[in-house]
């Protein structure tokens, strides 16, 4: 049998269209987009024509949108940035504590003169909005809230327009990392109420070192990577090929995003329904959850790591933890958040399904994950 | 006749091999390096084996390499990683007025808390030495010294191991922005006494958005992008097609680096003569000048910008000012500071050679060159 991946939370194999359109960005318009010559020109259009096809997948405009090299400098990009302009103000960043690593190593840099409040989460790992509400009432300082629209390891989807409500009433500024939903939801940035979110490219088809942030016209961030590209915004020679092929993955998940969320959802509850008859336990919600992502705990004695390094023999490609870090040998702070202890943390795995899965290679992983499962809980 | 590209200083094409060798990592090596099975292992260990080429391109361990999205973002990760070290020290960074915009910009972010103090160049463009050891002398407190390795505008090579000396007897660090004198000298960080090192890959034959930042072992920098991955030392999931080209680009430039150099300098210098024949004025030093680099001001009443426009028109491409940034109206910074007067500075332009230029290729743009200052100084 094919290998069977199923890690797409961690990254997703580039669409061969991508790949295909790409390829003249190294081998014909490789130009610096910011020279004078016609040549460059041409490029630097691409990167105009890919700036607006980003902006249009979530509502913005194009002068919203600022290229770089991807989530974690995005989300770096936000907490610095943010703290920088509010310098010799007081001011509070509120996160919660499932964010991605690179939100919450940012938050923890001790040079920030902002300090760093931490947003209660429900055992689903989602925010629990009566408990913001209360944190933010009379609030006078300037603050910003920085929560993710779905998380990376359980794939719980926040409520992001009642956060956003709760956040402007009391006049702040609302970031969402949208890194794993984009490429399953429409994102419409007016309708949610979202003042700065973080995309990335290689989560959805595009390729690795390229992503986005959006900055709502009228907030001034400070930049990141200080020089003259990116209106200032983001210096560094534009990675031309890279923006070209997120725009290009942008349109292609686009298109298909509607059917594709749906037909992943049904192959999603049958695994999740599989699992549970071997025993395992869903972490995070059933609903408001992402169509591709699977996260259970196994039964007592099996640990997630042997899992993953038994079911590599068998072709199928999971992960404990995020994934993007799974190398990391502590207990999830994702679930530990949501109230697991350290063994149950440990025994936990997450399956990220590629659009492409059939239900016979589901039936297939199960079979070898009840093989694993008694192999390792043998006397 | 085929474009004839003068503007190696602003990007590179990329080698045929790199671009055959990189697309393996689009089609099938495209996994999470991070993620613990083994397809993700492979792709891992070409990520290591890339470290160690990078590394030993200039004689550095492979574990103080941290690979980033390129120049402009290790320098500012020197600047900003410097700064957060030392927060609550009196601090300096030293540096020089025509650094590359990324140095520059960093510096001028009012968030720093240490000051800044501009090192004096001379009317080459080389970093005034005396001067420096004047300014260093007494020194207390921490401090860091910036200083390019070559200029980009126009290919002034400091002479790099006495600045080290000199950095390094009054205890300060040490910091070169390499990215233009990489593509064409062997550079040893130890033999220079180099503490920190930028290189960007797009500008040796790699792709745009990879670069990476030597860090001297002992030497602690704090992050610019907090995260998990480069042992902490970087965020963001490695850009993996990027980095391997990068090694790939590197060991073709280390094969072909002297013989190239030579070439290129024999060229340069003919194209020089052949300029100065027209009324040109070569700005910058002869010696000691990066092989590919001719900057010229052009005689009276011939703006750059025109030149660069009328060359367009005959397959010809070069650029005014630095290239990473054209499209700026002022006049350029380098050569104000180097003592040019407005006008003069708009009436210049810079060449920047590709390795395969030929003597009739030469012939051809000079011809141009000519045709054009007479049509732009017709009464």
């Amino acid at each position: 049998m094919e290998n069977i991946y199923m890690d797409t939370g961690a990254t997703t194999k580039p669409y061969k269209e991508v790949v295909d359109f790409a390829m003249e960005y190294l081998t014909d318009k490789w130009h610096n987009p910011s020279a004078l010559y016609s040549k460059a020109a041409q490029v630097k259009a691409d990167v105009e024509k890919s700036r607006k096809i980003v902006a249009d997948f979530i509502n913005a405009k194009p002068e919203e949108i600022v290229f770089n090299s991807g989530s974690t400098e995005g989300n770096n990009h936000v907490i610095r940035g943010f703290d920088d302009i509010t310098n010799g103000k007081k001011a509070t960043i509120y996160t919660t504590p499932i964010e991605h690593k690179s939100i919450l190593r940012a938050v923890e840099n001790p040079c920030l003169h902002s300090q760093t409040e931490y947003i209660s989460i429900d055992k689903y790992g989602l925010v629990d909005l009566d408990a913001l509400e209360k944190q933010l009432k009379g609030k006078k300082s300037t603050f910003l809230v920085s929560v993710m629209a779905a998380n990376n390891e359980v794939g719980s989807i926040n409520k992001l327009q009642r956060i956003a409500e709760i956040v402007h009433k009391h006049n702040g500024i609302f970031h969402t990392d949208a890194t794993q939903l984009l490429p399953h939801y429409k994102m419409n940035v007016e309708e949610l109420g979202v003042d700065l979110l973080t995309g990335s490219s290689h989560k959805l088809g595009g390729l690795k070192g390229t992503g986005f942030l959006y900055i709502r016209d009228g907030i001034n961030l400070s930049p990141l990577l200080f020089g003259e590209q990116e209106s200032g915004s983001r210096g560094g020679t534009e990675n031309v090929m890279g923006i070209i092929a997120m725009a290009k993955a942008i349109e292609l998940t686009k298109a298909q995003m509607e059917n594709r969320s749906m037909f992943m959802t049904i192959k999603r509850n049958y695994l999740i329904k599989k699992l549970e008859w071997l025993g395992c336990k869903l972490n995070g919600v059933f609903m408001h959850r992402l169509p591709n992502n699977v996260n259970v705990t196994l039964p007592a004695g099996v640990s997630g790591e042997s899992l993953v390094y038994m079911l590599d023999l068998d072709g199928i490609f999971i992960s404990t933890g995020s994934a993007c870090n799974s190398k990391l040998v502590e207990p999830s702070h994702v679930l530990k958040s949501m109230g697991l202890s350290d063994d149950e943390a440990n025994r936990s795995v997450r399956f990220t399904l590629s659009e492409d899965i059939t239900e016979e290679q589901i039936d297939y992983v199960v079979d070898c994950v009840e093989k694993a499962i008694r192999l390792l809980t043998m006397e």
